[in-house]
């Protein structure tokens, strides 16, 4: 395949990947307690109702609302205290006409009463009996049984990416294990002849793989779990073996070409070989990143990236993390708000393609300037020093200095 | 200390407490491939220049750049190929006056080079001799040795969280490991006679323990370790006991009161007699979370919170994750953007109280509609379904339908 035939746009480019892949998240059962971030394989429901019996929201007296008709300043409803109810326990005591009871604040209501009186709104002339001071409506003061959540409820959509709130909502439950998604498995593989382990120390034309690096802390971040098949030499035999292999053992593969343009074009021919139906895409309409490869083999998304560090990585948060969060069945990305910056100059770029481009937030007086960080394109850390991206869209030829831009934070 | 003698607003209250902390991280040396969200405890300082030779950008070939003084597509400069320049080796050659070598993205420069030319911009017409189409300046096309880093520049300061591009420039220069500080351990601690452990079918009155859970959950997105210390009875010498146990194991505490305002009293004094200088704001001028405690206790955070789930958690969003930011060391908070988004209705408040509202963020045409989930304060799932906060100010007497706002995301 010649390469760079057809450059798509990125956003179509992940659509036409995303739409051959038909994820089937595998269920994983852990302790709700270790859920944080874990994404839900199928929909919780509320085996009993919340509350499951009717609560006082304020510190009062439980009473029947009939009892306080008209009540006011001048003209109080007395009623007899019966008792009162204790914390974590049933009320021994029923309620009877004229009668209420000291209650606190999640206190479960006796029989008979329907709602509480703040004490604030009570005085108490007599032992034994109390003053109400204003007329209460039926509920008043009162949660409800089922009134956050009913029995049969479905409380938590598959597909849902635990906060602490639903970690919440399941405990509350008595969920004290959770059916989540296992981590989809990335096998990542580095190829290029020049590349070395990080803890060698690279001679002279060397360098060390920092993209397996980059690549298993981005797929990790996106709920994935990384599986390095570490360095592989620029031979199509070679690169063959290993990509099976991680391919075979693994939910997906992302393999970091070569920097050379031969390098590139054997992925993809390996790429090709793995699996129907192979490349989906080869050349993105984005920079830096243009070679990118997207691919299906055998119902599993297989990715080239550039193996320049920071397209790479770049490259990676606009397909890898979207293909994490497929595998995951996750329902809906999560939200990833930009932070609104002025430029702080002039960005050219060609029309007709996306740019990305790192750049450091800086706080002036009325928000932040985006300040563009600038470096030859596969200098780490000219990333590293960045706060976020800013993109270019692709119909621009640039964007002045002052102009608002919204900065996707990295 | 009565309660609620004078109500701070959140921020003010929050640098309070911080002022008086002192936190000094203790550091854990591990695997750089495992310091995804971690925080630097020192500078990391470069032992050696990043690029360590000069490389090619381009494929092409090496050239001394005065070699092409005046080439143009008519007049080209005619070098000879001296060889070609393998990925991953020192180049085997030097180059001389009017000699070129074939040469690969990222390849190393022989000696006497000192640019590249694209293959695009050459022609071969005669075997071994290429011709240069155009005049290359100094430096065209090569990353010098130390245009990232140079040997003994700072590139990650202490207090850094380290994202992907950190970890590949850590990677980069050799550091397999790194020190970070530790995770900070916050004691959690849950009073209310009402209160059960999740596992427990709770019997008519009683209800799970949430807080502890969701607390645990918000703790450990903020990059702390949660350390639950149970359910504590509502009385002074149990929770005085299990708090000074807490204190004495973790970096801080946070208690969750029982709802009635009897034991938030009784949380006050237990808090105040656990170390100097003890209480130093009790009550917030927040809504949910009025009788919130913040405490310096010989050093360490100590933080009351309201019994109730959802107040519990919006005040540790407000209070628990910065002190868990400073405890790490965190030079700078996270950048936490919220989403642009149009009330769907009008939302009173009262004027002088801060309100934090759980929303719905719903898609329209233009952007988002902030839908507010109504419910009881108490009911957890209504922030389970909710995708964020609305902070209506304090100088605010509500907030109209149609309003822009900025939806914090939970």
């Amino acid at each position: 395949m010649p390469e760079f035939l057809e450059l798509l746009p990125p956003l179509e480019a992940l659509t036409r990947l995303l739409e051959r892949l038909a994820p089937s998240p595998k269920p994983d059962e852990i302790d709700t307690a270790q859920a944080l971030g874990r994404v839900t394989v199928a929909p919780v429901v509320a085996p009993h109702p919340l509350p499951a019996f009717p609560r006082a929201t304020v510190d009062g007296y439980a009473v029947r609302a009939a009892d306080t008709f008209g009540a006011n300043d001048s003209l109080p409803a007395y009623l007899q205290v019966a008792g009162e109810i204790l914390m974590g326990a049933a009320p021994s005591f029923e309620l009877q006409p004229a009668q209420c009871a000291l209650i606190h604040t999640g206190g479960m209501l006796p029989q008979g009463s329907d709602a509480v009186v703040m004490v604030e709104h009570t005085q108490s002339a007599r032992p034994g009996e109390v003053e109400v001071l204003r007329a209460l409506a039926t509920g008043e003061n009162v949660l409800k049984v089922g009134e956050d959540v009913a029995a049969g409820q479905e409380v938590i959509p598959a597909g849902a990416r635990l906060r602490p709130a639903e970690i919440g909502g399941l405990v509350a439950l008595g969920f004290v294990r959770v059916q989540v998604a296992r981590r989809p498995r990335l096998g990542i593989l580095s190829s290029g002849d020049e590349v070395v382990p990080p803890e060698v120390e690279p001679g002279p034309g060397q360098v060390r793989d920092v993209n397996a690096y980059t690549l298993g802390a981005l797929v990790e971040a996106a709920g994935g779990q990384p599986v390095t098949y570490g360095i592989v030499p620029d031979q199509e035999a070679a690169l063959r073996a290993v990509a099976a292999r991680a391919l075979a053992e693994c939910d997906g593969v992302v393999i970091t070409a070569g920097s050379s343009a031969s390098t590139r074009d054997l992925t993809a021919q390996v790429i090709n070989a793995l699996g129907q139906p192979g490349v989906l895409v080869h050349g993105v309409n984005v920079r830096p990143g243009k070679p990118t490869i997207l691919a299906v083999c055998d119902g599993k998304p297989v990715i080239g990236l550039p193996g320049n560090p920071v397209s790479a990585l770049v490259i990676a948060s606009l397909f890898v993390t979207p293909v994490v969060h497929a595998l995951l069945g996750l329902r809906r990305a999560p939200f990833q708000p930009g932070v609104p910056a002025r430029l702080s100059l002039n960005l050219p770029s060609q029309a007709g393609r996306e740019d990305w481009i790192p750049v450091r937030l800086v706080p002036v007086a009325d928000g932040y300037l985006a300040d563009p960080v600038f470096g030859k394109s596969n200098l780490i850390f000219s990333l590293a020093r960045a706060d976020g991206l800013v993109c270019i869209p692709a119909d621009a030829t640039g964007l002045p200095a002052g102009e608002l831009v919204q900065v996707v934070i990295l």
